[in-house]
């Protein structure tokens, strides 16, 4: 989670909503990705989604059962979505997002098979997303 | 949608799941696209996916509220979150996708903005799903 967190402090660096995402086969990491919407002009570029397609060309199939996702903000329902077509064996994210998170509009979207562990390092990805949106308002 | 389904025949052709996407704006067709998840070993390529992203392009901006998006059969939940952050102004689904469409998983998913309609060509779309499917049990 702490290289989600740098990867979450990048996006942030150029001005893009911080949330990173890591992606862990085997021990070892084979894809980083940070929110890229703003640069892309894609809305469909979020950590998560650039995360799954960088893992899935490293592995070569379409399928992220043995790897871990680690994403500093809980997915939104786009990304769950992705999540769970990828058969992600085990989802970790730090901050809750109660707005926009896939808890809220569609608790049943991940795969039945995927383990989910919240709050790591939940308060340090909170607090980047807040001072974010803090600084956007001064 | 007549669009849409040539470009859902074209993935059925190169073996892939029938679904075909067009995004129209100010009467034009600004992005077309079919799945492409085997092709690109992705499961992030849906049709939608990929028109959303091609028409932001088109435009210039990341937001489709002036465009309506096609697509033969209904969306599923990563789409669908995606359609919502495009705050798409109108979807058009042929087909209706009882098992992992977004109505059934995630009904408030789309931008309450975004206006629905359903089953256009539903027929056609469901036929080109079915035959495609029988195809691969026989």
């Amino acid at each position: 989670m702490k290289q989600a967190l740098l990867e979450a402090q990048k996006a942030g660096d150029r001005g893009e909503v911080p949330v990173g995402a890591v992606v862990v086969c085997k021990d070892r990491v084979i894809a980083r990705a940070h929110n890229l919407t703003e640069t892309l002009t894609d809305v469909t570029a979020h950590a998560e989604m650039q995360a799954i397609t960088a893992a899935a060309s490293t592995l070569g199939g379409k399928y992220l059962n043995e790897c871990t996702l680690y994403v500093t903000v809980e997915p939104c329902v786009m990304c769950a979505g992705a999540i769970a077509w990828a058969q992600t064996g085990r989802l970790v994210f730090g901050a809750e997002d109660e707005k926009r998170g896939y808890q809220r509009y569609a608790p049943h979207a991940l795969h039945p098979k995927t383990v989910v562990v919240k709050g790591v390092l939940g308060d340090e990805c909170a607090a980047l997303m807040k001072n974010f949106f803090a600084g956007k308002r001064r």
